[in-house]
C-alpha cells in the first residue's frame, strides 16, 4: 500500500469507527424489576412509536442508577411495547410490539450520552428496529432528560 | 371447672380455632417478577372492587406454582392494585389503593383452599381490608379457579 492509499484508508476509518456497537438483547429481562408502566391510547403524539401498554423493567445496576440519578455501565433499562386490547371496560395485554433497550456503556456509545438503543421486534431476540438509527430514533429526543442521565423513567415505589 | 363447664369450652374452642391465621406482610415484593397488568374502568362489573391499573407479582415459589399449574407452601402472589389516571389519550399510575396478597399454606389456610387472603390498604403494611373475611371477600369467587389452584392470573412471558 502507498502512503496515498494509506491516508484514504485512514481518512475513511473514523466513518466505519463511528457506528454504534450493537446492542444485546437483553435476556431474562423479565425476570428483572419492574420499574413502573404506562398506557399510551390512539391520539397521543407518541401513539405510532409506543401506542399500547408499556412496561419498564431494570437490572441491579440500572436500579441503582435510578436511586443515584446516574447510570453506571452495564445499566440496561428495558422498554417492554404490548399492545393494549380494549375490551368493555378493560384494557388488557395483547401481542408484544417491541422490547425497547437503552444499555449504558460511556465507552461503547459515548456519541449517545453512554447509552446504546435498540428496539426488537416483537418478540424476535436478532430482528432490530433502531441499528444505526438511535442517535435520531432515540438519543435526539432522549437528550432533553440530559440532567437525568438521559433517562425519562423513574422507579414508581 | 366442672365437667359441664369444660365440655363448654371445648365445644367453643373450634370456633376460636377456625379464626384464619393472619396473611403477612409480602415485604420486597416490588422486587419480585412481574407477571401481568390490567386496567378496569369504570363500568367494568368488577370496578368498585378492583377499579385501576393493577400489576401481579410472584415470589419464586409462586412462579414455580404458575408453571406447575399448582403453588407450593410459600408460594405468595400480590395484587398491586393503584389509581389509573387518565390523561388525554394517555393512562398512568397513580396512588396505591391496595396491596392485595395470597399466601400458600395448605395447613394454615386449609379452609379456603390452601390459601390465606388479605389486602393492605394503600401503602400501610398494618391496615387490613379482608381480615376474618377471607371466605366469603375473596375465596367465595377464587372457587372459580380450583382447577387453576384457585388462581385466575397466568404468567404472561
Amino acid at each position: 500500500m502507498n502512503r496515498i492509499a494509506l491516508l484514504l484508508v485512514l481518512a475513511a476509518a473514523p466513518a466505519f469507527a463511528a457506528d454504534p456497537s450493537p446492542v444485546p438483547y437483553p435476556e431474562s429481562y423479565r425476570g428483572w424489576t419492574h420499574v413502573k408502566s404506562m398506557v399510551i391510547n390512539p391520539g397521543h403524539p407518541l401513539y405510532d412509536a409506543f401506542g399500547g401498554i408499556h412496561h419498564l423493567y431494570a437490572n441491579k445496576k440500572a436500579l441503582e442508577g435510578y436511586k443515584a440519578g446516574k447510570f453506571p455501565d452495564g445499566a440496561v433499562i428495558v422498554f417492554d411495547l404490548l399492545e393494549a386490547n380494549t375490551g368493555t371496560n378493560v384494557v388488557q395485554e395483547g401481542a408484544r410490539k417491541v422490547v425497547g433497550v437503552m444499555h449504558k456503556d460511556a465507552k461503547k456509545w459515548k456519541g449517545t450520552g453512554g447509552w446504546g438503543f435498540e428496539g426488537f421486534k416483537g418478540d424476535s431476540r436478532t430482528e432490530r428496529a433502531v441499528g444505526a438509527n438511535a442517535a435520531s430514533a432515540c438519543y435526539a429526543c432522549h437528550t432533553q432528560q440530559k440532567e437525568r442521565d438521559f433517562v425519562f423513567s423513574a422507579y414508581r415505589k
